[in-house]
């Protein structure tokens, strides 16, 4: 099965499983419009893919992992779109969760996603039980409040932000917790795969600093130079475009240079080089070229 | 060392934890707002009492398993409270979240104390691997989509609600989690005490619809008729104030009845009894009595 299939297999299933017992038909609606259809699922790649090159011993946890990384990530979304933080009208083409069904149920559905990504974790038939300590605290690190992506947003709420903890949190937590989470599915030392995928978190976010100043918001399904709008740091708009860009390849390369020594290392470093050009629109690309 | 004492230093201990690694210093006192001080503690109170019925073969567990439930159960007053349900001005004597730190900070804390509940459960250290997948699914379970408090609130968004099982999910889930929790940790079949929580929820719910109706906004800490105010159903403005007391002794004898075999079945029933009275405030006890 290919990772692609994979993924969206793993994500139906447990949303399934999730809906089958009383849950609110609403409810259960909003979390499937939170989901589905995805972006790039990006993050969740980014697991299996660490998984396969350590070997992948534990194939049911390493797709649990994946998937409860990407419910995390689109509970983030869910939540940071509500009127109270970007008030977004829109959302991977669609109306933002709130516009669809209400601000109730937006909260509600982001909450029910985050319990969710444990109760997969939870339900995966780990091989060694001991894994699943682990994997959940790699991946509750990557979202909470010490450094996570909740502690990310909240820096927004700061008198004053100390900009690159800000983008640690915000984005690099969840890249990191990614790639540890897929180490520690497969049963080896996830503190070695921390630096790749911090530093990919890094190369997305230049990423997505260019796409808001340069993207079309057709490219994007969601408006564009919302930075400005929000008086938020911005890579590309204190730095130009072009140098953006050049900044952004030179990550990548810093980001391949970090994967630790492991049976599927090269195999691994040309899936991220390829990976790493999807974070920019074709046409930017070609812009960009 | 006494029950409440062991809950307020566990609750404490697990929010230092969150709070010493890079977290936001307004979204930790937010966080910290939304837990101390505390209600009645009445749902940790009832994990430590039944992990204690069963003998309490792993004390770090059923501690952590404790404050879990309540960090959960801190979270859903905080977005309970947003300006989007019941838009609550005062909470435990006290500003609500939103209102004390705004709306950003509370959905963030909400979310951080999810996820905190989570990492608590992931870092007690466990006698048995197994217990923690045990405890996390019993935990989730509680507070999630499928019939849990999270289903419970969005049970409010529905064009019609099913009353028993509306209460069952916003109330009933967390107090059978709670039993089902201090089971779990302590390594006995956890499915045999979900009747005890659910009847203690019911008569919890009962005490609350009496709160809500007869009590005043001082014993309370928050306003009351809240119930009439936004056309929820309440016990008490359905069938009268006598009648409704009447329904909730009942309840707690039948929750007493419903505790299965163990080593402390004799003391947890005395204990759920005195518990029962706390329910109701003590002015309201003596008008009723």
């Amino acid at each position: 099965m290919d990772t692609g299939t994979r993924i969206e297999q793993t994500l139906e299933a447990a949303l399934a499983a999730g809906h089958r017992q009383n849950c609110p038909p609403l409810l259960a609606q909003a979390m499937r419009h939170a989901v589905f259809p995805g972006g790039a699922r990006i993050r969740p790649r980014l697991t299996l893919a660490v998984a396969r090159a350590c070997e992948d011993a534990d194939p049911a946890m390493a797709s649990a992992a994946a998937v409860a990384i990407e419910f995390l990530h689109c509970a983030s979304l869910v939540h940071d779109d509500l009127p109270c933080f970007d008030d977004a009208d829109m959302r991977r083409g669609k109306p933002s969760l709130h516009k669809a069904y209400g601000e109730p149920l937006a909260v509600l559905a982001g909450d029910a996603l985050i319990v969710l990504a444990f109760e997969t974790l939870a339900e995966a038939p780990a091989r060694r039980p001991q894994s699943l300590g682990t994997v959940l605290r790699v991946v509750g690190g990557a979202v909470g409040s010490r450094g996570g992506i909740v502690a990310g947003q909240a820096w927004e709420s700061e008198p004053a932000i100390d900009c690159a903890l800000y983008h640690q949190a915000k984005t690099g937590a969840l890249f990191a917790g990614a790639t540890m989470a897929g180490a520690a599915a497969a049963g080896v030392a996830h503190q070695d795969w921390r630096g790749l995928g911090e530093k990919l978190g890094e190369a997305f976010q230049v990423a997505d600093d260019i796409r808001d100043v340069a993207a079309t918001p057709q490219e994007l399904g969601k408006p564009c130079g919302q930075d400005a709008a929000h008086l938020r740091p911005n890579y590309a708009l204190a730095h130009g475009l072009g140098p953006a860009i050049a900044h952004l390849d030179a990550l990548v390369l810093e980001a391949i240079a970090a994967i630790p020594d492991c049976p599927g290392r090269q195999d691994l470093g040309t899936l991220i080089g390829l990976t790493a050009k999807s974070f920019l629109p074709e046409s930017l690309q070609r812009r960009a070229a």
